[in-house]
């Protein structure tokens, strides 16, 4: 049985592939104090590296960095298996190409101590099919970030199902040690979580363009200027259970359930089963967690103003500029 | 014809239901310098819209009050008739039942002078069928809001098959002359825009939770710490503009087309033909009105950094409570 590292003891990550998202766990990486390796094919890697550290620097600096980061903490080689010797972890981050990343990993897995796990932030692949080259799968775990990786702190981690159990959560454990928000899904399910969400509102919005029901620009203002403002505090289900007022997610459920049936997207809602409203119901109630209806709608309209003052200063002819 | 009030003529207008959504809108109102008249057939109308507005000021307050606003400026009528004799405007916000609508706009319709407009609130029905019973629905517009009306820009306006097209421009240049983000929808859909974008994703949301796939926090965290960190500033497509690097939508859809194919969600996206291409990449192009790749990142990544930022402190533990 293997002995996971202990978080604390990690000093160097690895990052194979360091594009815009590999780029972007590099330098979120860097700012946790850790040094970074990193390759890459491409010939000029290193000053796009270099690039890209410099431009995500001054958000990593205004979000605080840990007392013992540099941007400089960082090596480019040329041969993958000198870039993860003595790492304590492995982000690969290669172009989003099935068969390509099948190799890479097994070239990883097969390169590193047997006790060091290798993320995927591959958006789409499950680690099953991904695993299938690799002579000993059990430390490949997707650990899928969010663009810009070292401003958006989700990642979503899920194992194939030659995975070990224990290096699937030891992913989680990492990822939160440095300092993400962790979703840890039971089992692969094509687009994880988010993208499905994402990805529903996203193609709903591709009819309404084909259709000429609405601009792009509406679509945009109508999230912008809309539920948009809700989402950074509280996501669509906990803005539901405010919507039906003290009587929360329950009566929302059972006031607009019939909406359900309208034509108001193009996806099919579920059926509303008792059982499917209770797991909400509860959810909610989980979620809020002994806040009251009044205390979440003063966190509610506290985010939203401050959230549209902030809005409105970048958005000012004042406003950030580009450096 | 018609001839239709100047916006700075106005100084009362009418509220006709004043639950959550009717009470938000007069706070609005009110916090904009204009005296309101309201009507609602609940016994305790006065006592809940005061409720309403005293809950709604403090925030009315933090975005900016009008010189001469004051939440005192109200008066509830038990005649309909009465409360919207002389105003310059009524906004409908009765429960949405197509029945009670139809009859109350047409009440409404009957009682005002001929050039007042009249916005209703409905998050579902289109015009068309809620006026089915007035005799003059010329002026009956949709402006349909978000909840909180008083901190959510947002207003969706659209007329319906009988409505005059210069009382749907009149009801949008009034709502934006008040301080709202209007979308004015050339024609009805159902859900109009925001809801259907919404709904796509809570419709996805639902399957997800029926099927074992995700946990309602699961949901929840995924947009609050994902995307939803995006979208305040810059929606769905200007998001995905961006994710394109230097090469834009055009690089995205290229890249990226083959996902819509992808069980990435149970809504299957249209056909990525020619012109629907071409109209995505010159509205995000025409979005970004002439700010570099470089300019959009450094807002998107000033906004992300602030929202979080804002998100945090309300969350902590000495983060604002409910009054």
């Amino acid at each position: 049985m293997v002995t996971y590292p202990k978080f604390e003891d990690i000093s160097s990550v690895a990052c194979v592939g360091v594009g815009t998202i590999g780029g972007g766990w590099a330098a979120y990486f860097l700012s946790r104090g850790l040094s970074v390796r990193a390759w890459d094919p491409s010939p000029d890697a290193e000053a796009k590296l270099r690039r890209l550290i410099d431009a995500a620097w001054p958000a990593l600096t205004a979000l605080g960095l840990a007392e013992n980061a540099s941007r400089d903490n960082f090596t480019v080689h040329a041969d993958l298996n000198e870039a993860v010797r003595g790492v304590g972890f492995v982000q690969e981050s290669a172009p989003e190409n099935l068969e390509l990343k099948q190799d890479l990993l097994a070239r990883i897995a097969e390169a590193v101590s047997p006790e060091v796990v290798i993320g995927s932030s591959t958006s789409g692949y499950g680690m099953t099919e991904m695993a299938q080259k690799a002579e000993d799968p059990s430390r490949l775990v997707v650990g899928h970030p969010f663009n810009p990786p070292y401003l958006i702190p989700l990642v979503e981690v899920v194992g194939g199902l030659q995975t070990d159990p224990q290096a699937t959560s030891w992913a989680s454990g990492w990822y939160e040690f440095i300092g993400k928000s962790v979703i840890t899904m039971d089992r692969e399910v094509p687009g994880f979580i988010a993208n499905r969400l994402q990805e529903a509102l996203w193609r709903e919005a591709l009819h309404m363009v084909d259709n000429g029901e609405a601009t792009v620009e509406q679509i945009d203002l109508a999230i912008t200027d809309g539920p948009g403002l809700r989402w950074p505090l509280q996501g669509p289900m906990l803005t539901f259970h405010l919507a039906g007022g003290e009587g929360g997610m329950a009566h929302m459920l059972d006031h607009f359930g019939p909406s359900l049936k309208s034509p108001w997207t193009r996806l099919d809602a579920p059926e509303l089963t008792a059982t499917l409203r209770q797991d909400v119901i509860d959810g909610c109630d989980d979620e809020a967690a002994g806040r009251s209806f009044g205390e979440l709608i003063a966190q509610r309209d506290a985010a939203i103003i401050a959230v549209r003052q902030v809005v409105e200063t970048i958005r000012s002819p004042q406003g950030v500029q580009a450096k």
